[in-house]
């Protein structure tokens, strides 16, 4: 019966009997949970002269605290109570004028499918395999134009366009992303981006509570959850509280005169992030950092608004009971409100104790991108929930140690002091770490497309502390070097998402030799890391870079695990003396392949080349 | 009374009555004195075979705990009380063998000169003036070749070699840098420097208790420390506790075993600082960071050795209690054991509450900086008692902010958000901030010789948060451009320092338009600067810089000032609105000339200049 409950209710139908005619009513949330750790609730409801009416809200254990109007005589807001052991079934929301009834909303209050401890979300036993759903594959070539919307056209050769992926496409490469050896999907946001130009990216929300017709229906987004949690992938949700598209509904009919920030009188934000952290900073420069707007397309919600800040978090549940999600990103960190955003986390991890939510501040200071983070004691009292935060430091230090050449300052060294970091993170083993986002050169773009070093980079982030992130296509070499910092190219299409490719990297179809062999080292490595619980949960052990070679270790009371950079064009004969510490009372080092050496002759690893030694 | 004594000892004088004929006694520290907080003293006592004698002692209030021998035959440590209340006066050490008394030695214990309460260390109220002594001014040419050292030649023309700079050239001109506005200096180092060729930096340390003669007499020095206090001018040693000079007379007799660290097998520091730091680093590391020598001329004090750490520990104390230093500068902060550091710290910091002490961690990363400082709450646990570090990433971001184009990322900016990092000091306002010193490029060479530029960086550094200090004759536009990174020509001769010299800085001989503005400006804003008890010890709020421009001040409950770098081609009038927050009630704003400017109508500032305003 819950389930069944469940399923209705994902078909997001509202039991309208109105008797405002033509109303168009809107309750978001659309329904509520019994049994949620924290019993309030409270509906948004969107109605033309809504305001001047009276509600009244009969259902067993639900209870109407109060009520509230807004600045538009449209909106009502109601403070309701679920009391725990509330049963699931239909509340009635009666809605009277001068004592009249004008309309009322059969309002759905569900049981939870699952135990909250049971929403469990990535951790870096996961590796996470980040797409752009318009970009990745098209299962349902019937949606790619929906008539109702204001992007209507799709082209696949242009950048900015839509190119019709969509979540049926994601659904139809799970098992290839199982076989890979994944274990979590970031897709980026899915929900509605009536825009009129560029709403393939997916960050101008338009409805929080809908999927984009273009990527399909909630029922497919569920099927995605589903059909990912078969095969133990998590499925982690893009959110993004901090603004929404110009053409987001409520735009015609704000609730009041500071949903938004700047409301009125739209002031770009100043990108100026360190304004959360400096002591010194102006009042001035903050206001405008959280509350001026991150492009003029999108209006700066303004979290400080309570009204808000109950709706976004809703929001937030809302999707992670919906879906049983496996993990949250969250846009553009440090723009919103902070103390929402502790407000956000802290309800979001009361709920669901072993959920997980990552952070993105985009900063290579590790000071600021630490201070985020849950357990953090930060300077000036901040705290908040946030599990995890984007490793952006240790992803230039990666790069740098690839590329550059090898010199005191230079090289490897970056990523061995960029890792000595970890000494302000409250807990490094949850940094999200990565070597490209959607944001950025394409991982084989930045290293200037040397397979060597490709090899080099897979290998450092399957085998550092944190959860590693890829890029979907970068195991077959995607690469955007004609374009550089160009998002559209950067976000090119996965060869054999769409029928008729010529090549396909779900197939194997047509890829060069070195496609296939990056996408096959890449298999071994995942599936190889599920074996080594070691990875997500050992501590790490590093050693200061010597001639181009750069050794390091995960070790715990059962595995030890030694990696080797060796970016030099000379095969190397590690001393097994010096990295002792490491390797502790081991005899062989064993590779990933299976070939043992025995340690005491000193391993050998070739030139330009990763290696990955288990040592017994 | 006290005060005889005192000028005695430090005229050094050993009172020896040898039975041991042809002996070169040692006994270090050479005096002490009664009434410190810890009544504990160990001597170092070196002669032939000393160590098979048996010590007595017999002094009032003195008493003998221990003694210990030595792996080398020739050494005695003796444990010492001087009980509080011991009267000053002499105390007889008597060495006997089998029975005979085979040497005396008459060791003195003296009253101290002042309360240690008030041996006042720097702070923000000052501004320092950091000199190489060989470079500065030579006070006596008599002393400038002293055969009995290694290195004997003087040659001008040639940057590693002497040039005949002194502690008498500083003295006589107290009255130009008292003129100019500085309360505090630092001589880099000036004990004996016995090595056989580039001796002049002073860095290796050939006995810690003696002058270098070509620098002159413990007189001397402490009549530059006298004639300083009587000017209100601070004295700041710069110590070296990390590594002694090769040519240091123990190295011949050294008394463990583990004196030198890598001792008879010298190895060379990676360093690799953020191993202190770094929860991953290697234990080999970390230990060749510290142990390993800095170059192969200077053996790596084992300050793990409870000996070595008891002799450094009084060494410090003894030319703080003799000179009445106004601080110390220790030089690599990073190198020496971090415990032995705390130790240290906290030993002089207690015995001399007001004392300041600053160390040199020459690290861009702001994290690795402010873990050495006192009150930092580090996630190892460490801490120490030092006061003041030194704030190398302002350094760098000064440099970069004045010279790089501006854009988003680049220019102003990096000054700003360098200053962000404040958020992970435990005290910013005791970092010590610099425009450059005596390891790096001239400020003149670094900013590309440009005056205004110049003039901005001397208005930064004396308004902002911290302790600033200056180079020697960088008021004169002082430069290596010629020869960058090349230490010689960097420390080049101050101008007017020797006999005969055409341009003096002193006295303003010879100098050119350029550097008589600057030297002029810089006049001005110290003497100014003393007057403003504000920038020493008031808030700091800085605006995001726009157009070229960055804004900030320095504000308490009586004074604000409001700062203006204006790097752009054209001149700037500020919106009197957006500074609100710095400006308060104040309605005109002083400029250091006195004009006033109303505030209202927006304060103009020309371009390509600094502003300092007085808001009143």
């Amino acid at each position: 019966m819950s389930s069944s409950l469940y399923f209705t209710a994902t078909l997001f139908l509202l039991f309208i009997s109105a008797t405002l005619t033509g109303q168009d009513l809107r309750v978001e949330p659309p329904n509520w949970w019994t049994g949620m750790q924290d019993s309030s609730l409270q509906l948004l409801i969107h109605a033309t002269d809504l305001g001047s009416t009276e509600l009244r809200v009969s259902g067993e254990g639900v209870e109407l605290l109060a009520t509230h109007t807004a600045d538009s005589p449209n909106y009502l807001f109601a403070d309701l109570i679920v009391r725990p052991g509330a049963p699931a079934g239909e509340v009635s929301l009666n809605f009277f004028r001068d004592g009249q009834s004008v309309m009322t909303h059969a309002y759905r209050i569900m049981d939870r499918v699952r135990p909250a401890a049971d929403v469990k979300g990535f951790d870096a036993s996961d590796v996470i395999y980040l797409i752009t759903p318009d970009r990745f594959a098209n299962g349902d070539p019937e949606n790619d134009v929906v008539a109702e919307l204001r992007e209507t056209t799709i082209d696949r050769e242009k950048g900015f366009a839509r190119h019709g992926g969509d979540l049926r496409g994601i659904t139809d490469q799970l098992d290839y992303l199982d076989d890979m050896g994944f274990t979590a999907i970031w897709p980026s946001p899915v929900l509605e981006n009536n825009m009129p130009q560029y709403s393939y990216h997916g960050y101008a929300i338009t409805d929080y509570y809908a999927v984009d017709p273009r990527f399909g229906t909630l029922t497919d987004y569920k099927a995605l959850a589903d059909a990912a949690r078969d095969r133990g992938i998590k499925l982690i949700m893009d959110q993004v509280v901090n603004h929404c598209g110009s053409g987001h509904w409520w735009m015609d009919d704000l609730p009041f005169d500071n949903w938004i920030n700047y409301q009125g009188d739209p002031q770009i934000t100043n990108h100026r992030r360190t304004t959360h952290q400096d002591p010194n900073a102006a009042r001035v420069d903050a206001e405008r950092m959280t509350g001026g707007w991150f492009v003029s397309s999108m209006p700066d919600l303004n979290q400080r608004n309570p009204f808000m800040a109950a709706y976004l978090i809703q929001n937030s549940l809302w999707w992670i009971e919906t879906l049983g999600l496996g993990g949250v990103r969250q846009d553009t960190y440090p723009y919103p409100d902070p103390g929402f955003l502790a407000d956000w986390t802290c309800r979001i991890m009361m709920e669901y104790p072993n959920f997980a939510i990552v952070g993105e501040e985009w900063s290579i200071n590790p000071a600021v991108v630490a201070y985020w983070q849950r357990g953090k004691q930060n300077a000036n009292g901040y705290t908040s929930c946030l599990p995890s935060v984007m490793d952006f430091p240790l992803q230039q230090a990666l790069i740098e140690a690839l590329t550059e050449e090898e010199s005191w300052d230079q090289g490897l060294i970056k990523l061995y002091e960029a890792l000595a970091n970890d000494l302000v993170y409250s807990e490094p083993r949850n940094l999200m770490v990565f070597g490209e986002n959607h944001d950025m050169d394409r991982l084989t773009t930045q290293l200037g497309g040397k397979v060597d070093r490709i090899k080099m980079a897979l290998t450092y982030l399957l085998t550092i502390r944190g959860i590693p992130q890829l890029y979907y296509g970068s195991e077959v070499l995607l690469q955007n070097d004609a374009f550089p910092g160009d998002h559209g190219v950067i976000r090119t299409d996965m060869p054999g998402g769409w029928a008729g490719d010529p090549v396909s990297a779900f197939t194997g179809q047509g890829l060069t030799t070195d496609q296939r062999e990056v996408q096959e080292y890449l298999r071994t490595l995942l599936n190889w890391r599920k074996t080594m619980p070691v990875i997500a949960t050992g501590k790490t052990l590093h050693f200061a870079p010597e001639n181009g070679t750069y050794v390091y270790g995960r070790y715990d009371a059962d595995q030890r695990v030694l990696m080797v950079l060796n970016k030099s064009a000379e095969a190397v004969t590690l001393d097994s003396q010096r990295y002792g510490e490491l390797i502790g009372p081991a005899t062989r080092a064993v590779s990933i392949g299976g070939d043992a050496q025995p340690i005491a002759e000193g391993l050998s690893v070739p030139a330009r080349s990763a290696a990955v030694f288990v040592l017994e």
